[in-house]
């Protein structure tokens, strides 16, 4: 049988009132009252009922992190870090994968229906700029990734366009000029975007960007970046490096080099974008663009808190994410 | 300003019970008026007050899905899976991540206090067997992984002895006789059951174990496997082979061995666990034991669902997960 308030009270001698102002934190109690409550408490393994509690004080202390994919390394690895930087403040993330399909996001975008959770942070990929700009959403809402949303949403981002300039201008200075882009097709802006950077690299060190060396490819996993690279070594002249828009591609391009019996770097440099865990240990290492995933998730958390208790500014914020360029075995082996 | 059940009502010409009635699914009403009133749902863009919804017909159509750490490829692929296996049931899968963490795994056993869930997914690692069976658990809850409950909780898990046989087998009938196990203090009973058959294996073969080539590390992670291969490296005989607990282990043990260059497997064989995406890809790709991903998300989901509504079998479930040992470059490159 479930303990009550009523127990609770009856064993710490005071009235049902004040457990309940103990339980939602008044500040206006003794400490000595509060250590007798507790003690009631914890002798009676009390559990609070949440929901009810939720409703009086309007938090859950819960918020939902949406990202398109759990099994992409990248976005596995940046929930760890979103819930790790939320426990430390009291909070639970709860994840959601979208998938990118447009219900799921607008399910997203709509607040999440009822479900008790105090705000979310987005990861969008389907949903129209326009569309998430305008979202009337129902709970504090933080974006992420390339999608400026305009309108009045936070949103936390790398400034994929320098950092994608910065991975092509260490091709150039190891004195690679046929550099292949991979994945300039991908969602959520992340192709176009990145393809900005790889293109004023090569501009500014006089190269000519070539159609034929910017492959789309399907999608931004190991497989799409096994093909691309198919497709590129199949050229009249192949491409001398490789700048892929993510590590997935990038680790799927290294097993094709492989395949083909190519040395890396020697015949061919490959750069990729994330620094996920898989491309730090692979043989060669990978070298890539390293969003400093801690920072992200310490101030997305931040930002959003601010945003639920109305503590923070009442200016949209946009925050852009430091990263650094991690040289390893696959531009330097 | 939010649309309200009585605009609904009033543009459909009907009265606010018969609106609530539609959104309910109550079965009475007649597909005529069932039309009309999803006519003017979708024309005023209504969103149903799911907290209130979900109180009146006791369930939310969420379910959470409790792992120890996300950025494990393993729990990302599964929780990628479940999530899919949930959604196709019109359920929202919302996963939390406890690090293993006693209260954390508390928490989780203790029904995530009042959020809006309809039951859980637990892979537990830290709390004891004893106080999972014990747990009076507020939700319905399916244990994953290979702590048997006891109690009467239902329970999906892959027979890790015998496919732990199997690995082991495997390398046995390469003419390896010098088989290392990295992996064996493994949390959540998974070490100890996994040697349980690589020593049957071992035995059966007419092999004696020996203790200097059973590693337990500090984790199960790629790191702790490329440390656990420096140490067998660094034995008066080191080994022909390693069975690696799982495919992080194993990948690291594969980069210790390629910077000792060392080849695989002519010089040493290795097997994983899991069939993570990254042993598919990297060179040599990585012989593993492959759990059907698939059919445990299914099965996890469906039986978690029956027991949500109370149609399943009233005895706990304990399912196997069907398992494949997947031959590939680390031991027949």
């Amino acid at each position: 049988m479930a303990t009550r308030l009523s127990d609770v009270a009856a064993r710490a001698g005071v009235s049902v009132k004040t457990v309940s102002n103990v339980i939602n934190d008044y500040p206006h109690i003794t400490s000595h009252t509060r250590a007798k409550v507790q003690a009631a408490i914890d002798a009676l393994d009390y559990k609070p009922n949440v929901s009810a509690r939720s409703l009086r004080k309007g938090r859950s202390d819960f918020i939902a992190l949406a990202i398109p994919e759990m099994a992409s390394p990248y976005f596995a690895e940046l929930g760890a870090a979103i819930s790790r930087a939320a426990k430390k403040r009291g909070i639970t993330v709860l994840i959601d994968q979208t998938e990118g399909e447009a219900a799921a996001e607008k399910f997203i975008l709509d607040g999440m229906r009822g479900q008790l959770i105090d705000g979310i942070i987005f990861s969008p990929i389907t949903t129209a700029p326009a569309r998430i700009g305008a979202a009337d959403t129902a709970k504090p809402l933080l974006l992420l990734g390339e999608r400026h949303a305009g309108g009045n949403l936070d949103h936390v981002a790398v400034d994929s366009v320098q950092a994608s300039f910065d991975a092509t201008t260490h091709l150039i200075s190891l004195g690679r000029r046929r550099i292949a882009a991979i994945g300039v097709g991908g969602g959520a802006g992340t192709g176009s975007v990145r393809r900005r950077g790889y293109r004023k690299a090569l501009k500014a060190a006089g190269i000519e960007h070539d159609p034929a060396l910017e492959l789309a490819g399907t999608g931004y996993h190991r497989e799409d970046g096994a093909a691309s690279m198919r497709d590129l070594l199949a050229l009249p002249e192949p491409p001398d490096a490789v700048f892929c828009f993510n590590d997935l591609l990038a680790l799927g391009a290294l097993r094709t080099l492989a395949d083909a019996g190519l040395s890396v770097p020697g015949d061919v440099a490959v750069v990729g974008f994330d620094d996920i865990e898989d491309g730090r240990f692979h043989s060669p290492s990978l070298t890539t663009i390293s969003p400093d995933k801690e920072w992200l998730a310490e101030n997305a958390v931040a930002v959003l808190l601010d945003r639920i208790s109305g503590s923070g500014e009442a200016d949209r914020r946009d925050l852009i994410v430091p990263y650094t360029l991690k040289i390893r075995e696959s531009t330097s082996g």
